[in-house]
């Protein structure tokens, strides 16, 4: 089905729940008005939806051609690809001085959510290069800014990153890829598995990133560099980089995953960014961005999938419903119903978070001041584990049950249904599973900052709290509210209590945690959302749409929100039962 | 990877967790010692790792061909089939009269545990043929059963369930296919879609059980009959049937999903079983039986993901682990370990509890006493819709972290643990979607019954309460199972009193109510497996074996049981925010 942007949601989330004109008022974003935020999104859903989407089941279907080293996108790729780049879409956040822009990351995401949403396995070019694009900015000398940004920045070239290695996933330390000094540039060699649109026909140019370590450089992760390898150099030559090979993977099939090598003849020409044996540091320094990233795409591609799953539901008609004459549509059946509900409302729960996140980020970077700043990046590293990990966990559930609403149906493949299945459950994996965003989460973001943003977050949560005590004039919707963010709030405090309490607990219990810190502050973006619809309602602004939010997040407190309690019980009692069991306990039987 | 069928468990549950010796001693069974029992089960376990497991992913690569309405198998099928025959698997329950094993179904349940586990787009063959046979045991003349019996039991033939119509799915009502009579038969009419092994060429004939109308048959559910329509004729002309099209499924690449043609010339000929309009009920009659099979689908699914998960958590290494030197297996991890004791343990419980159901319905057949076998079919009939439902459900989410655990890898199609997941993924729709199993399961399980049969459940886990309350001394694993239990059988009564007093609203809460049975029953299982472990110890075989149920029970009461609660909150408040919902709140937004 072809997907069709929430654009009232968008705007509704920006406008009422992200502060976007507080945004507007930055340093570097005052010629952005509402108007022309909304302008530019309009677009952007004409083109996510008339290009991208049309794409979407063609990519799965055809895949990519693969011969010596080359790699074929599908039918029409290439022309989506000219268009992107055309009109500007390739990056939208990049700045104007190298020709971006300069979008807030706010906007951004609205854009990046519906294009993954669209066509994940396509946006993942576009998302790489901006990864790329990020680090040159953040780290790059001048003389490689000129050479490379204008052309990333465009989309006349792509970019990639280049971390995994076979014996190096999770664990960047054990990177082996060799850097030997030349002249002003290094010679590259090594061989990087699944790199994502690592080889590809859609640019003249692939610009890789590469993580390796220089001769001298110690060992773990204080001795990894960051290198630019260009696929081919700019004098016109081709560099000593090859794709070896791509995956047979369960989705995203027309996503090139490659295997690269490095340096098979003299060794490939690179050039170091920033400097030596920081190369992990810039990595993790543009992490908040590509993690959120993932979330967004786990979003969009949660948003397809309840679109689908809805209007098949519409649709089809089977057995007999209350108050429908004949064959009722599947929709009047209540479990069905019960279904499309967690669909839409984890969806539309996840999508707030994700862009506070990012309006966090915007913050970050440009608040006046230091204090104000610091206080947003604390929230970003807070909320950006939760976004990624839960995003896109919520998003492979979402399209397994949008699979369930269509029956038989959502197992043929003809229906996209089980494409946004396969296509989603890579989001958990890469740019750090699920297990490491939890790790980040109750290690880096609570234990070590003392559990600061925590207790920041409560705080607003009881904001929340006491607005809707306030507003609370016997609404049926909002009777359950109340309860919730009272709790969310206490479980996020006790929670982070036992975290600080408990250290040496925290890695079994931290998946628990994570879950708790996304069903609470989902439940946190669900009564926020109530309360702007009830001020929207008290303005006589009572549509549908705002009806409809109340309706959402009453769901979502009775039905969703519940599941909070059960992940502290195992936090508290559980974490001991994980370490009792030893790796025999879990070999396989014989 | 080859699966392994978990023997020692398997052993473990039949004769301490089901009675195997009460079993044995009924009528028709008194041949069958354990021993005999013992033998057969290595022996299944040969075949399913030797012949089955190797062609699992070559079914899943190579898929089916189709042309002009022949479908072919993938290459290696043929011969495993043709074992399958010689060595008698192919319908170990059917009476010794028509050439069966007559094997209880508690022993047939370890059987086809394995062999779905093993190749679940194989052995859903002889799956559909075991319900055939039921069917003509069940209901058929002398004559049809002397035609058709042998050659299905030993499975020369196989059979097939036509029930599904385009308009047809859940709602059986809604059948059109006709069926006219002439002279001692009747001619069919009508097309039927997702008849799973439809057509293929593993055996000579196919036996069409097919739902259709009579002229004069009253509308609705009491019009339907069901008809016996061979491919080729007895006389060895080619019947009026054929092969329109196959799916293009998710999984299950190598079971051929059909739609089939009857009656495009003169009519299939037909003959009917039973009598006339009551084919809705003779298929209801074998529906435990085909539900039983597709809950030990799902956890022979979820057995192979998980020996699939553990030997490659125990191979791959990664990163840093308490008490390891150098590069940790990643097993060491502690969320690693949380997501396969996760895995296990639940499968495990899903396992007991699916046994159980099958020694039930032994006893409910067989048993002397009208009495005995009538609390035995009312267990069967409560056990049947959670077996199905909770089963396959969570068959989906173990493969699903079976994917997870593998990490990068296991998005690649080539460690098979993407398969599972893409196989597993089917069971939660066909014979009945969970939604369907947990309509069932509160509205004919539960409220018709006046909560009897629940209730008889609650007493039994009340019973393991009180010798959990014995046992206890002080165990550590131990500790968190009495809360448990006694919770477990707190939820199942009060759910089972809320759907008593709140009928109308019950089918918003039924899944949540499957769930928490799903988890409560789980968690009975896992405290009686506890029990029986035990006691083995206190015999003095105190083995890895049996202290790892001791811990995989705890591990299930602190970190899977505790959503149990969850279930009940939703099932008390949540039904008025489903009802609430309207179909334009979950349509598409625009």
């Amino acid at each position: 089905m072809t997907y069709s942007a929430p654009l009232q949601d968008m705007r509704f989330v920006l406008h009422n729940l992200c502060d976007l004109d507080a945004i507007s008022q930055l340093s570097g974003f005052q010629d952005i008005s509402p108007d022309m935020v909304d302008a530019i999104l309009e677009e952007a859903a004409k083109y996510a939806a008339q290009e991208l989407s049309v794409l979407n089941r063609v990519g799965d279907l055809e895949g990519l051609g693969f011969d010596q080293g080359n790699v074929t996108t599908p039918k029409g790729w290439r022309e989506a690809y000219d268009m992107l780049v055309e009109m500007g879409w390739n990056s939208p956040t990049a700045s104007p001085e190298h020709g971006g822009m300069g979008l807030p990351f706010v906007v951004n995401a609205c854009i990046q959510e519906m294009f993954q949403g669209a066509n994940m396995a396509f946006q993942l070019c576009p998302m790489l290069t901006q990864g790329a694009i990020e680090a040159l900015e953040g780290y790059a000398s001048d003389a490689l800014k000129e050479t490379y940004l204008p052309k990333l920045v465009s989309g006349e070239w792509a970019g990639t990153m280049n971390l995994t290695e076979p014996q190096a996933g999770s664990d960047l330390a054990a990177i082996r890829s060799k850097a030997v000094p030349e002249a002003d540039h290094y010679r590259i060699s090594g061989q990087k598995i699944f790199i994502t649109y690592g080889e590809h026909d859609l640019t003249e140019n692939i610009v890789h990133l590469v993580l390796a370590r220089l001769p001298d450089a110690p060992a773990g992760v204080k001795g990894i560099s960051l290198f630019v390898v260009p696929k081919v150099m700019p004098d016109g030559t081709k560099n000593d980089v090859r794709c070896v090979s791509i995956e047979h993977k369960l989705g995203i099939h027309a996503s090139p995953t490659c295997t690269l090598s490095f340096g098979e003849q003299d060794g490939a020409i690179g050039y170091l960014v920033g400097e030596a044996n920081r190369g992990l540091e810039y990595m993790f320094a543009m992490m908040n961005n590509a993690r959120l990233s993932v979330g967004l795409q786990g979003i969009g591609v949660a948003e397809h999938a309840c679109q689908d799953a809805a209007a098949y539901a519409l649709d089809r008609k089977q057995g007999q419903a209350a108050n429908v004459e004949d064959s009722a549509p599947i929709i009047h059946h209540p479990d069905v119903r019960r279904m499309l509900a967690s669909m839409k409302s984890r969806t539309e729960a996840a999508r707030i978070l994700a862009y506070r996140a990012a309006a966090a980020l915007d913050m970050a970077h440009r608040a006046d001041d230091t204090e104000t700043r610091a206080r947003a990046q604390r929230r970003v590293d807070l909320l950006i584990p939760v976004v990624k990990g839960w995003s896109t966990e919520l998003a492979i559930d979402v399209a397994s049950l949008g699979v369930q609403v269509h029956g038989g149906m959502g197992y043929v493949e003809e229906t996209g249904a089980a494409q946004h299945l396969r296509d989603a459950r890579i989001t958990t994996i890469y740019e750090g599973t699920t297990g490491i965003q939890a790790l980040d989460l109750v290690g880096r973001k609570i234990i070590r900052d003392g559990g600061v943003a925590a207790r920041e977050l409560v705080a607003e949560l009881r904001e929340t709290r006491e607005r809707l005590a306030k507003a609370h004039n016997g609404q049926a919707e909002l009777q359950p509210l109340l309860p919730m963010i009272e709790e969310a709030a206490n479980l996020i405090e006790t929670a982070t209590g036992w975290l600080l309490d408990n250290p040496k607990k925290s890695p079994a219990a931290a998946m628990n945690v994570l879950d708790l810190f996304g069903l609470c502050l989902g439940g946190w973006a669900q009564a926020d959302a109530a309360l702007a619809a009830l001020d929207q309602i008290s303005l006589g602004q009572n549509t549908g749409f705002t009806e409809t939010k109340l309706r959402l997040a009453a769901f979502y407190a009775q039905q969703v929100f519940p599941e909070a309690r059960a992940r502290m019980t195992s936090i508290k009692g559980g974490s001991d039962s994980v370490y009792a069991l030893s790796p025999q306990d879990l070999a396989p039987a014989m």
